[in-house]
């Protein structure tokens, strides 16, 4: 067993950068995609989150995996697979879609890049979306290769992380808008480098391809960083629910449609385009989703960690929701969470209760999301 | 962050047992198909390993998923997924299948259940064979309905385990023969008990319908083990490496067909059935494997935890394979290992050297599956 308690096997991947993550002193792990994603490097989460929104981090985020669709039907699988319309989609533009499937059921929320007319990345929270498109692709006996390729990216987060970036890598770091890719020579290599990341601090990613150049990347990186007061970090819990970041898994499951996750903007329900689940999602469309995905703020004091999720009830014991992340935010000095929200108690300022594993039930009310000193 | 130094999250399941489990006092946990599995309670793995041996011990499998594929199409999709021929499947037979793609490619090795003719359980290892299988169904437009039940192994192993079982569910459980599974009273409920377990020393597995009786079935079995020493454990590698057992993603993965791992005599090549990836098998059959999952003994004092795969070589540094699992035997008084070894060098008794991280080049020896004292 390691030192983090977390058992290590071949099973559950280390990449490119674990023995960089294990020198700076990882405080645990997580696993996504059968991979490690660190959890913690500072004493606690409030100080990786105040170092985060102040200056930048590296962040190994290997575990966001790739899921390469190449070949003459890659573009017709992709569509099939999401309810955002794709004909648009080029270049230089990465794309966040919900994946479901025949019943509208989430199946995961990555984000899209077109390599080219015939070639994706699909970049994967926390499910085995390669299964998913095999099984697609033969049964509809598609033209397609689909592999997970050697390509682990690595986040450079916070508000510094530009500056650092433009040094390293050129002054069109600074041309990139938001979710917006370039390939940047790295390392003598060719790489794709997204403004993008898993943090409301800004931020890139950098898709490293290919494997064994992980510890000089970091190590460049590292090095550059220094004048920017660098550490090493990872998803902030407090950072991310506070932006309002949904998880896949948490938040979210194949129990759950598009509509009632907020995907709504970006579900084409009209006749242009076809996909699996469009008839499902149509008919939940006409009817309105019945719960919806929501902030809620909640009081007595600094709340246990959320390793369950905790009942949200209403002043009657009503359940209408659970928190499934849950956090003190030291900004708004309360407890902040995300939860399905039940359409009866869904309306902003709702007051609820929560209960958590200590016993105690906490006053609560609906908030928008993302979190806001106003909302 | 838990104790274990997991961070907990819905994401990663807890499972009907895991309160339990806490109170035990469980040391770690790993992750199996998004759902915590104990790693270790005694103090150290050698400890546990010398209980399994000679008592029983009450484990936490609920990570073991079940596929549920049910409808007029079901045995249809089931035989497309594997290579073994399942004409003569019956209630009441559990039946060890690998699961291959279309290029012969392991995805994972379950224990295939058949309730009915039209409803099949998959009790899966670690990938989400859900997704496959309900891609495949989708594009081969077959009639099935394809979901995760509310199942929940809970695992009861060891040599005491048949007399503590037939005490609490009657005579008939000594009528099992090995691998096969029948009805029983517990609890009030009609539930499957099998002759299984990731385990060579004998026991059963309740594949517990209803999420709510989780306490109670461990409770009982808790209280009626206590006049046979029964202690909490887990999947033991000591054990689990003497006796050969694989685990998909530690000794084989995507990369490896199931000749290699040791499927071919559950692998049909014929013209009777067909499946998946067949005409790639056939190919490979032709040729023969290249490499071969097989024993490794090796020297040199106590190895280090094998958290990365150790380089296993010629006397004169040629690679020939890895060592995907690894660990000291105290019966066989040397270190033991699984690895996939090329052809050249896979005979037994061969004389190959293992590469430890902490810098030592260990002398080893081929062995045959399971390890002996003869082997």
């Amino acid at each position: 067993m390691s030192q983090s308690g977390l058992n290590m096997s071949r099973r559950i991947r280390r990449t490119p950068y674990t023995d960089r993550v294990e020198a700076h002193g990882v405080r645990g792990f997580s696993v996504v995609n059968h991979m490690l994603l660190p959890k913690a490097f500072a004493p606690t989460v409030e100080d990786d989150y105040w170092h985060l929104r102040e200056n930048v981090q590296i962040w190994d985020v290997s575990c966001q995996r790739q899921v390469e669709i190449t070949g003459p039907d890659a573009s017709k699988l992709v569509q099939s697979m999401t309810p955002r319309d794709l004909r648009k989609a080029q270049f230089g533009q990465g794309l966040y879609i919900p994946l479901i499937d025949d019943a509208a059921g989430m199946l995961n929320d990555p984000v899209l890049q077109k390599l080219d007319n015939d070639r994706f990345w699909l970049s994967i929270a926390d499910s085995d979306i390669l299964l998913w498109a095999k099984g697609l692709a033969y049964g509809m006996r598609l033209d397609v290769q689909i592999e997970e390729p050697d390509v682990s990216p690595l986040a450079v987060q916070g508000p510094k992380a530009i500056a650092l970036m433009a040094n390293l890598f050129g002054h069109k770091i600074h041309d990139l808008p938001y979710f917006g890719f370039a390939m940047f020579d790295v390392l003598g290599t060719r790489q794709l480098i997204a403004r993008s990341g898993y943090s409301k601090q800004g931020g890139f990613e950098i898709y490293l391809q290919g494997g064994h150049l992980g510890t000089a990347l970091w190590d460049m990186i590292w090095e550059e960083g220094q004048k920017y007061n660098i550490a090493p970090g990872c998803p902030n819990l407090i950072e991310r629910i506070e932006g309002g970041l949904m998880s896949y898994g948490n938040e979210f499951t194949r129990a759950n449609n598009p509509l009632e996750c907020g995907f709504g903007p970006l579900c084409h329900l009209g006749s242009e385009i076809d996909y699996i689940g469009k008839t499902a999602l149509q008919r939940i469309a006409n009817i309105g989703p019945t719960q919806r995905l929501s902030g809620v703020r909640f009081g007595g004091g600094k709340a246990p960690p959320c390793g369950k999720p905790f009942p949200l009830t209403t002043l009657d014991g009503e359940e209408v929701g659970q928190i499934t992340s849950g956090i003190f935010s030291p900004r708004f000095d309360c407890n902040i969470g995300l939860s399905m929200i039940a359409r009866s108690h869904w309306d902003i300022g709702t007051s609820l209760m929560v209960h958590t594993p200590d016993g105690i039930a906490r006053r609560a009310s609906v908030a928008a999301l993302p979190f806001t000193h106003d909302g």
